[in-house]
């Protein structure tokens, strides 16, 4: 652990004492989102310390030209960038004309900032001694709505503590923003328009290249003591910027509000030329309502979040803590409203890494968002697939592949590659098994098998065709094989027969000759039509099935296990606890070279494949595998300590699972990686979620009935999960003693407990 | 071949006829050195069309930052660039009032490019008429001299043809600027000072970071028809840039000709406050002898490189003329007078690559220079390695290495790396043993063992150790392996056990070792001082061979070879010969995975092994592993072909070994690879050489005795050359009736011919 300045408690995100070191981790972690747009906790008032500016819109991107050393071909020549977004939140406060600003104050106390994740608000608060020796109480509390998600709101109050004073606000909108994180430190955004009347202001502005077109707006409301202020505002104004200024005299104790009602109205919502219309109904829809009556729906709008997402944790309010957080950012980041929009691994929290859709999606995300919104959600994750299907068939043949062979990207915003190493880009090639496997995940969740013959079958196809293309036959093996690829485990590179890889291409395969079957059966209208677009053949099928059959996986004799890939008994095997504890994280210590002839293991790899085939395999081969892998997995990758989790729990070593769950859970609260200041790691969150359910709460859909079989870490007093099932919400509590399954829809249940059949019986609701 | 308007001419390099694509391609082609600085065949007067300005001094560098996608530890912060230098071959001109720009003007004829090889200078003359309608004949005849090194002439004239005009002459320096192939688009030089006195003037500038200081210098002189013209000149100056200008009524046939002697002077040979005198010192020399006199110097110098270094061919005037101009080019390079000098990829004619130094010095150059300049310039090239030892081993250190391991950069200017991609700056060890190698031929060729006690040793410990701590022990192997490199064919990343590394490495530690004993027994004195430098212990020896002596090469039973890599065998093994054409060369038609996992070879790998280690096979397993190797290997190395003709001479395929010498002799001059504009191979130029001496002649040193066995191609009526060997000049001259070999040193010599034991008489010369 790195840093453990967060308070405990159970519902909130709290940090008390101003450390100017702390600013940039603190900005992560008390961000906030509402799934269409999200900023950084940064401060409303000028801040001349070290800060990390970042607000973000939903699926508005940049594609920024592609710097890479060494080129090679099929490189993406640009790559689509998280972007930063114009600046609404600003408030400039100046106190006797002397600006506030805490990396100047003489003093700061009773500094504190609280992300309040039952209620879905973040406030701020501290008292100053200003250079001029003026004393104030501020308090900053701010939201993005759910209700109407393109509004924030700020409630801003200055209180002099010493003496009268004159208090100026200026409250301004900012498009001459830029990125923290791109290649040629170029602008990204153009300002086209600039309107203000009144307290109200826009600032039009567009993306360079990609044409997004945002109003982003405000509307300012003036209150002392409670008391509306009619204060006429002076406006200053650049090419990029506009600002209101309010002077009022505020006398000693006496409390001076802004409220802001602010945020962004784009072009992929709205006609382009109707932006600065959009923007004023919005603000006077706000200002009707008012800050409270805001506030008052923002908090109903979680507590329905949170009345089916909610895990709680008894007796470990550190774990209860980390568990609601992912949960809160999981549904900060994406609601499953819109299915242009995908899971980015910052979230509304950072910029770091082009495109923002990884097969962590697929992988970790789904099962979260399937048993914790309605199907619709997971349908709509699959069929941004679905949609992008055409452009992974580009990327395909881009690499030589033929006959609408599909490749999706490792990483995109518009299904374009967004990532430019070979070793990745190219050849970690799993990620296309894991998009077939959330189709399997969802059909086997969800029993909603509609999907498959609408959409889900094409991309089936199109992944088959790459794996057919992508082995080749080795004479001296006399089985097909898989060379040149990267696994989960990225600490190996370019190596040859990694069996995650193999095992996925030969699992793709089948399931998509079994479906093609099903639908040509039972789907009579989609196949034909299915056939028609992908022109597919029965000879075809049958040349993908000889490869499936005769595929080869590396194994071990001696160890009885399956083997990473290739050669791994030539490495020295010597396990991580050999490892000095200052050489790690290896990725900050060790030369590239170094990690990959090492056998250390980034994420989960072989594991992976056993955690998402499980119902393949004895749980002594589990157990005989984990114990050969574990040892060497470094876990320095956020995706790879849940599925260990999930593993020592289903092999009963509640231990070792509670300490995998603490890693992954807290992993940016305490800031495991160091990194908590770039952002947060948001797809990983759901693989804590993960943990829990599946993991202590072994979760399962076994032949199309749920199936349970709990364990409680000894430090938990007990915990429970809901989960939504085919229509039906699920509550489950767990203690040392007992479990039990309830559930609050009008029809019964059967379900699996530890082996038992059960009927839950519906509590018909008053 | 993808051009082939040179026009074949035993001794000059020829290009008729002005056309504006080629201009780029005859830059490079035309570009004339002298070892200490040089340049690209940049047109004197303005030219508005597209070109590639370059100039270029020995030794002055400038550290770009590294620009990489993603970064890895290890990856050098800063690497040397070859820098674009200040420009002093300007003249622009300008003929009643307009410029002349062979880019508009209105017609040209007899458009003629002659780079003479024999005599050292380049020419160029046109006749072209002007927007004005003036017609003009303009020849322009440059060289760098030889004699004085810092110094460069120009005869630049102008005859109007059709009436009289004004003609102003405006030759000029200009420090302002800036490389082609840099990262960040910063200038890289800063301007300190301009002198300007009568006709002569001075920039002096110094590179940022490194500050290297460099005086520019220029001296100008006026003719009219041969008869001095005294003209008074106009300054023209900005921050970076002087001119001067002169004006001349020039009657119709009358020829006008301006004399510019210039070059540079740098802080690397003098005082940089004196930069400014040194200067007018040479540009006094060189007006006092006058062009003439200097020319005739030119001439004189470079027939005493000819007299030692020509191969001359009889019946094939493009084989040639391409074995004159790599020849040419290498002297052009690198002339062995400075041992901080190396020979770069691309010699002072293009910008390409970071850093100079590459293991092509110590694998294709070493022989050249060996052989047709005396020892001290080969053992200079040595000891180049040697002062950047403590920068190899701060490298290894870098990397994890501990004890003094040393690992040599990929490529360099200063011992510090320049290459920053994960599989060949960590993987592509291999370098580390060509230096040795390269220590080994140099002993072989010479006889001279002082190098080894004096300084080789030192270098063989450092790299020894190097092996020993990148090996491990198998379990599963039962041997030591070396897992993650790359070998010489770069389309191979990250293999396990390539072949060539695991015998170099065992090589080298037997080598080694052998020679610890050598000088503790024969050299007590050094073997002291190197036993306190190096902390040597016999423990330590005894470890590295136990490694040398249980170390793993693939191989396979059926086919009888040694495997290029673990897992060979398991690629799609079809030939070269199934490529279809328009998917050559591969490097620019398929993407980096593709070509990857392809069994195609870049270049010669074990092949190389074999080369340098011939006598450790048996003539049929030459042939088997060339037999197996050589259908696969795509030559799109520079450096591959030369080393197959070798093979293929010795193996008595005559018709193969003339196919890869064309490819490798004319491979600029007809541009196979489409990308002679950036500047020319000049290290796989010695690799031609090696073709024809060591391939066609078949020379060897056996038992420390030179031996030949020459055979010629069909093509062909004869061949010669001359050796430089442990002071016998020897000429090597070969018809397809017979071989004679003589000397013209003052005593006999004893050699092997055709496996016979031949006495040479000298031949005294009057």
């Amino acid at each position: 652990m790195n840093q453990d300045y967060i308070i405990p408690n159970s519902w909130s995100i709290i940090e008390e004492g101003f450390e100017a070191e702390r600013v940039r981790s603190s900005e992560s972690l008390f961000s906030i989102g509402n799934g269409a747009m999200g900023q950084r906790a940064n401060f409303e008032e000028h801040y001349s310390g070290q800060t990390f500016q970042g607000s973000y819109i939903a699926g508005v991107y940049y594609p920024d030209k592609t710097k890479v050393g060494w080129w090679k071909n099929g490189y993406p020549e640009y790559f689509a960038k998280v972007l930063n977004a114009p600046n609404w939140i600003g408030i400039n406060v100046y106190v006797n004309g002397e600006a506030l600003d805490l990396n100047v104050c003489k003093e700061i106390r009773d500094y504190r900032r609280e992300l309040n994740m039952k209620e879905g608000w973040y406030r701020r608060s501290f008292r100053a001694v200003m250079q001029n020796d003026v004393e104030i109480e501020v308090a900053a509390l701010r939201f993005l709505s759910l209700d109407i998600d393109e509004l924030g709101a700020i409630k801003y109050s200055v209180k002099p503590v010493n003496r009268d004073v004159n208090i100026i606000f200026k409250p301004y909108l900012d498009s001459g923003i830029e990125n923290h994180d791109t290649n040629w430190e170029e602008k990204f955004w153009e300002t086209l328009d600039i309107q203000n009347d009144d307290n109200k202001a826009v600032i039009v502005a567009r993306t360079l290249k990609t044409h997004f077109y945002v109003g982003t707006f405000m509307e300012n409301v003036l209150e002392v003591d409670g008391q509306p202020q009619s204060v006429s505002n002076k406006e200053t104004r650049s090419s990029t910027y506009i600002s209101h200024e309010y002077q009022l005299d505020v006398r000693k104790g006496a409390t001076a509000t802004l409220y802001k009602y602010a945020g962004y109205v784009s072009s992929m919502n709205h006609d382009k030329d109707r932006l600065v219309r959009e923007a004023e109904k919005i603000s006077t829809k706000a200002v009707t309502y008012g800050f409270e009556a805001l506030l008052q729906k923002q908090k109903q709008a979680w507590a329905s979040i949170w009345e089916m997402a909610d895990i709680t944790i008894e007796g470990d309010v550190k774990a209860q803590q980390g568990i609601r957080f992912n949960i809160f950012q999981l549904n900060q980041t994406y609601l499953g409203k819109d299915d242009r929009l995908n899971i980015g691994p910052k979230g509304f929290t950072g910029e770091k890494y082009g495109g923002s859709t990884y097969w962590d999606t697929e992988a970790y995300c789904i099962p979260f968002y399937m048993a914790t919104k309605n199907q619709k959600v997971a349908r709509s994750l699959l069929k941004y697939r679905y949609n992008q299907l055409d452009k992974a068939i580009e990327n395909a043949t881009k690499l030589g592949f033929v006959n609408g062979a599909a490749l999706y990207p490792m990483v995109t915003m518009n299904g374009e590659e967004c990532h430019n190493e070979w070793e990745i880009t190219f050849e970690e090639i799993h990620r296309n098994g894991a998009i077939v496997f959330a189709i399997c995940n969802y059909l086997r969740y969800t029993g909603d098998y509609s999907y498959i013959p609408e959409m889900g079958l094409e991309v089936m196809i199109g992944v088959a065709r790459f794996w057919h293309q992508r082995v080749h036959f080795s004479a001296d093996k006399g089985k097909y094989v898989i060379l040149g690829v990267t696994g989960p485990n990225e600490y190996e590179n370019n190596v040859n027969n990694n069996w995650y890889t193999n095992y996925l291409a030969q699992w793709c395969i089948r399931f998509a000759a079994e479906h093609i079957a099903k639908v040509r059966k039972e789907y009579t209208g989609d196949y034909k039509r299915i056939i028609s677009v992908t022109n597919l053949s029965d000879e075809e099928i049958k040349t993908w099935l000889q490869v499936a059959e005769n595929m080869y996986f590396p194994y071990s004799g001696k160890y009885q296990v399956y083997l990473q890939q290739d050669g791994f008994l030539d490495k020295d095997l010597k396990t991580v606890a050999h490892l000095p504890k200052e050489q790690r994280p290896i990725n900050q210590k060790w030369s590239w070279d170094r990690i990959l002839r090492s056998p250390y293991i980034k994420q989960a790899d072989v594991l992976q494949g056993f955690y998402f085939f499980e119902d393949q395999f004895t749980k002594e081969e589990l157990e005989r595998h984990f114990d050969y892998y574990e040892p060497f997995t470094v876990h320095e990758s956020s995706l790879s300590p849940c599925v260990h989790s999930i593993q020592a729990a289903v092999l009963g070593r509640m231990d070792q699972a509670y300490e995998f769950y603490l890693r992954t859970s807290r992993l940016d609260l305490d800031d495991y990686n160091k990194e908590v200041h770039e952002g947060l790691h948001i797809t990983s969150m759901a693989g804590t979620w993960m943990s829990i359910v599946e993991g202590f709460g072994n979760m399962r859909v076994k032949n199309g009935m749920l199936s349970f079989e709990p364990k409680i870490p000894e430090q938990w007093k007990g915990y429970s999960f809901k989960v939504n099932y085919r229509g039906h919400i699920l509550k489950v509590e767990v203690s040392h003693e007992k479990t039990s399954i309830t559930t609050d829809g009008t029809q019964g249940l059967a379900v699996m407990l530890n082996g038992e059949k059960i009927e839950l019986q519906p509590v018909v609701k008053p």
